[in-house]
């Protein structure tokens, strides 16, 4: 379908994509003075915040596509051949288009034909793709949120704690790759139902680290609540 | 240093180091009996509740070790050639020893020679050892609990929110692998400073799932107080 395409932006998810890219088909990377060429699609990889102006400076005719996880179609105005593409993934800038390998990206569009381009773009990409409804994207993002900076924020506040016993946090790091390999499998205290040991760890986190009370108050009812949907 | 070990428990982490010292000299696996034979180290792997029962039933003499996070050194009384180990790992009981390899434990003893046979049985394990204060084990347990437990907890929330909005709650692990590959880099709307974004997700879930609005905050709190002491 598509015969050349160009990518605006040349962040850490615009460099990714204009390198898969570039191996299937002819790709322009776009810069500054956005001349797309004779691009059948154009892919605009761009902070949420400037992609309208951007779709604005692009002249109709060619597909146009956001990568952003937020931004709704509208951003897209006045484009009609327009769909959202959103890889759900985290991407560095020092590593290249391998990192789209294994990843999944939502995509949102108004009609068949629309859907029918971003599900190419996939293929051309390595991702599977899956329809969002746009107007459930931010809670789409939401769930993005929980999965990746809130991974982060988990990780950091318990390396806080290691150091705090004088811990490595390094060692955190096999613990949680084997709670994802072992598919997110419930195991602790709370399973067994053991409360004298989240009444310890409310103990010990109040006396050396208050601040962070509400934060495991917050997830053992959390934890909770899912072992006792399951029960 | 040892020449003959006894595990009592064959639960998950009972399972997996009763395999591992099996490869490497003779290992007895307890039953019910209690009957250690000839061991020169009784590692004991059973419920933190039991541990106390099962160490006074165990007459002194050899070296006895706890493999619990919780427990203190005190529930092994009356030994006193003791010291405590904890495998920082998720087990399964379909896998083997390999679930040890890569893995860290921590270790508390009461003096050097303890410390010694602490470090003597991390080498049968292959396991890296790292010394902990006895007193700071309900701190470091915790940390464990926000990494491993609260993980899960993490994908679960996650996964529902997909659910919720018609999405593949499995496109979720890849981004969670690669989170961890990367080095727990913060990135997100936080990271740039884009209340906007936040504030779109908490009147989703406000919306959809108000149950989670708590521990939404509760976790964007915490990601906010890491970047700021982090600027």
């Amino acid at each position: 379908m598509f015969t050349s395409i160009s990518v605006v932006g040349a962040g850490r998810v615009g460099q990714a994509i204009a390198a898969r890219l570039g191996e299937r088909l002819p790709t322009r990377a776009v810069g500054r003075d956005l001349d797309i060429g004779e691009a059948d699609l154009v892919v605009v990889c761009v902070p949420d915040a400037v992609i309208p102006a951007v779709a604005r400076e692009i002249a109709p005719g060619p597909w146009i596509a956001h990568t952003s996880g937020a931004c709704r179609l509208s951003a897209l105005e006045p484009h009609e051949h327009r769909f959202s593409f959103h890889p759900l993934q985290t991407f560095q800038a020092e590593l290249g288009p391998e990192q789209l390998d294994g990843a999944w990206a939502a995509i949102s569009a108004e009609n068949e034909d629309a859907l029918e381009a971003a599900r190419e773009l996939a293929g051309l990409l390595g991702v599977t793709p899956f329809e969002l409804d746009d107007d459930e994207r931010p809670l789409y993002h939401a769930a993005a949120h929980f999965a990746s900076s809130f991974l982060v924020t988990l990780h950091d506040v318990a390396a806080e704690l290691m150091d705090t016993v004088g811990a490595p946090p390094e060692a955190l790091e096999p613990l949680m790759r084997r709670t994802i390999e072992n598919g997110f499998r419930h195991t602790g205290p709370l399973v067994r139902g053991d409360w004298k040991t989240i009444e310890s760890h409310v103990e010990a986190i109040g006396a050396k680290r208050p601040d962070l009370l509400p934060l495991y108050r917050a997830l053992a009812d959390a934890e909770a609540a899912l072992l006792g949907a399951r029960a």
